[in-house]
């Protein structure tokens, strides 16, 4: 099977409420792993499979900062290294497990699974509108059973809305209005605007909120795709005609749908998202209403999701074909095989797409 | 894997009360399927996987005769063409999914999966006493879990019933009594009568309900099959001496069981049943005992053929022996295998079977 | 896959109290068997398909000391022969199905798979506590999802006791007090003492059960491997300074931990256990008391073993490591190996084990 992902690459391995002073296993890139906080709560990230007789660590307890396995009591330091075995002086010196490098970074913690020489720490994903002072949200982790790319596709395109999102944020507008992809070399951008709209249910809630009333409205997305695999979205409304077209937002309401979504192996995923909005920043009710409808939104489309990576299965020799709409998710997909390419020459993207001349 | 079905044939796809104007998803010979009825009542099948990015046709929703794929919104008339994408104009000429030839008659849905050249509907199987006024009656579609071709033998050799049921229809005298099988190129018919023999449960409750008494019968049982995958049974019993043997039935009780077994997967198949009788036409109460009665019965066959299946992938080396009561299911067999092999040189039947000398 | 057991080898099939007057099916060794016992009490094991269309012969019925399939009524005596078929006279020669040596000793059905002139029931390993007047005790079996040589290797080395069971059985003492390995061609025997030491919860119970108070003590294990699945330990404490290292047992307590694993599959097994004591014979609440509390550490370990199956199955190019603690692991793996490799010229053992330098 081809690569379905690069490993040069930060992955965000948990929420960092997530990762506590105990043992928790997740599995990233096929590769079982165990995380905890040290007492100093710095995060650690082991390979989860005692040296001696592969039993997961994540089943045995912290001493300290080490781990001991809960089968015959080796014990691990925050490296990796087996520093006690038992009924034996002599330490093998091949005795350990492999440690990778983490970063917690805008309340997520990354982790870097390819060369560790190449793990800088500064070429993390943006998504700083979640702790940014200025932006209030919350979140959550959706385990999908589907390759992590269906749902970059998903979010590349969003006249999807219109279809499976119907009675919250789809309108025909999304479906029809013009749009504009643009891309450099590890990043995509999609920008839609759609003029003087009625705003969706959603987006009605939030400027009545904000406004005290609901009117016609200009909307917009804006999906900034970042390779692999991160995907910061600019939505929001505004009265039509104050201007947000023009730049000057402040009669409407914005949000941003933070999404990275983390291979766990080729056919699953650990989607993260947060949505975060800058205006009644203490109205925690708001919060709440904003999580839970998002909630359900990304339920619609992990149905879809799921149901595509079912078929995929069961049609091993079939094609996506791409639309004037996938041209967002094209430039993606070109990135994600681009970094796939440059650590492999096995690799070849999964899912073969050609293109439609339009 | 070898074929185990042929392609150019008539497969029954559903009860017609199954298919309505909405999504009906189903799987045919390996191949995901959507049905659903025009304004104008027929029936149409098409491929159940978008063109694009592969959604199940099924997960969306019908506009007019059209359907409307619940991703993007393409759009694809009944002859499975797209007619309509999301923010565009032109519409690639090779966006469509395939669409079957279909029939409705004798109160089921066929459909053919072969050369749409060949698809002839007269040649659809013989059930016409699911409809004939003369007859009536009812029946269901089992789920089983195992190859077609496992319970056309079931069915082909009714010796059997001694054994699975013996507390409804099974007797001796079903094991002991002399048949005949006879055959052409697409037809096997095994014929078996029992000689003044105690009428069992299922048969004395029907002769009790015409006549009002219980009596010794002669009791026949007439199998014809179909190839590939029909079976009409004409069963019954009639009081000794009555002339029944000879063509006088008058006296006792008919029925006629009938049987379609279509392939779902190589290892999974819809079982389509009827049981008609031409007595006491406007009994619902009997209607519903016999459809009850024979839902027992082919639980009885349901738990027997599933459990050969799993022997049969338990051990991929083994072969099924012939014995002398195999004789109508060997020339069933050799029907089937005779039409895989005109489709396909690489056929062979599943389960290699030797005949034992008699 | 490489052959993970002999055949050549006396399996524990059942308990002696599961095989009755019934037809029981059971897979032993990848072989589907259904066993049963003879109006003369004793035991019969046979393929479990019939040999004409395969179903399992255990889905049938008993006639007297014979097997009636289930399907079309084939008999078959307890040799496997084929003594009647329906609606035939002659019955081929070749209608068998395979039958298998079988002896009842220890409370245990021992059954051997391989070349029935090797079957020497002399040969049937020593459990024999299990029914000697002067031990008694109480077991059960396991079905473990697990190779059956990972519960060998636990049983083994117990130092796990210290980290697996430590609040019945285990203490630092055992994974710290020296041990002695030895081993003959088809014998293994770890002996660990750990002088003046408090007895964990389960010995101390034991001790006031038979002495009315707890003190200090000389702990013993000693774990006999017989090749190529038998473990009986003999466990015990007695008050420290009382002559248990001597040979002068009479002041403590002690038990026999009966365990004989047999392969259902390549992946799973069925784990026979009972544990024997000396003392108190007839205190009917003891013996449940063990039984119970062996039970619960049977269960932790059942945890471990099949958490090791899934690593295995996850990283198949990993290799386990022995510690000094796996001597006796080691020399039980290797006389298994080599009864493999006498049967076969393909076998390997199924996890290739590094020794590492002490």
């Amino acid at each position: 099977m081809p690569q379905t992902f690069p490993l040069n690459a930060w992955y965000a391995a948990a929420y960092d409420i997530e990762v506590r002073r105990a043992l928790m296993p997740r599995t990233i890139c096929n590769k079982k792993l165990v995380f905890y906080r040290r007492s100093d709560d710095s995060v650690v990230a082991l390979e989860d499979a005692c040296w001696h007789r592969m039993l997961p660590l994540s089943m045995g307890h912290l001493d300290g900062d080490n781990v001991v396995c809960g089968y015959h009591g080796l014990i691990y330091n925050s490296a990796g290294r087996c520093v006690h075995m038992p009924s034996q002086e002599t330490l093998n010196p091949s005795a350990c497990v492999r440690a990778y490098p983490v970063v917690e970074k805008h309340r997520f913690i990354w982790i870097w699974l390819g060369n560790p020489a190449l793990a800088d720490p500064a070429k993390v994903p943006d998504l700083h509108w979640n702790q940014d002072p200025e932006w209030v949200g919350d979140g959550k982790v959706i385990h999908a059973k589907c390759d992590y790319r269906l749902v970059i596709d998903n979010l590349m395109d969003l006249t999807h809305e219109t279809f499976v999102h119907g009675s919250s944020i789809g309108q025909r507008a999304v479906a029809e209005a013009p749009f504009e992809a643009t891309h450099d070399e590890r990043e995509a951008v999609v920008t839609r605007w759609m003029a003087d709209v009625d705003p969706p249910p959603f987006w009605a809630y939030q400027l009545h909120k904000k406004n005290g009333k609901v009117e016609r409205c200009d909307r917009w997305q804006i999906v900034h795709f970042e390779a692999p695999c991160t995907v910061a979205i600019d939505v929001g409304v505004a009265p039509s005609g104050t201007g947000a077209p023009e730049g000057d937002r402040s009669q409407g309401v914005n949000g941003y749908v933070l999404n990275t979504i983390t291979p766990e192996t080729d056919t699953t995923c650990h989607y993260f998202w947060a949505f975060c909005r800058n205006y009644n920043l203490h109205d925690q009710g708001l919060t709440q209403w904003l999580r839970e409808s998002v909630t359900r939104v990304f339920g619609e489309d992990e149905v879809v999701v799921e149901a595509q990576q079912r078929a995929i299965l069961d049609y091993p020799d079939r094609e996506f074909y791409n639309l004037n709409i996938d041209a967002g998710a094209m430039w993606a997909r070109r990135q994600i095989d681009r970094m796939i390419a440059a650590e492999s020459k096995d690799s070849a993207p999964i899912i073969p797409i050609r293109s439609v001349t339009r």
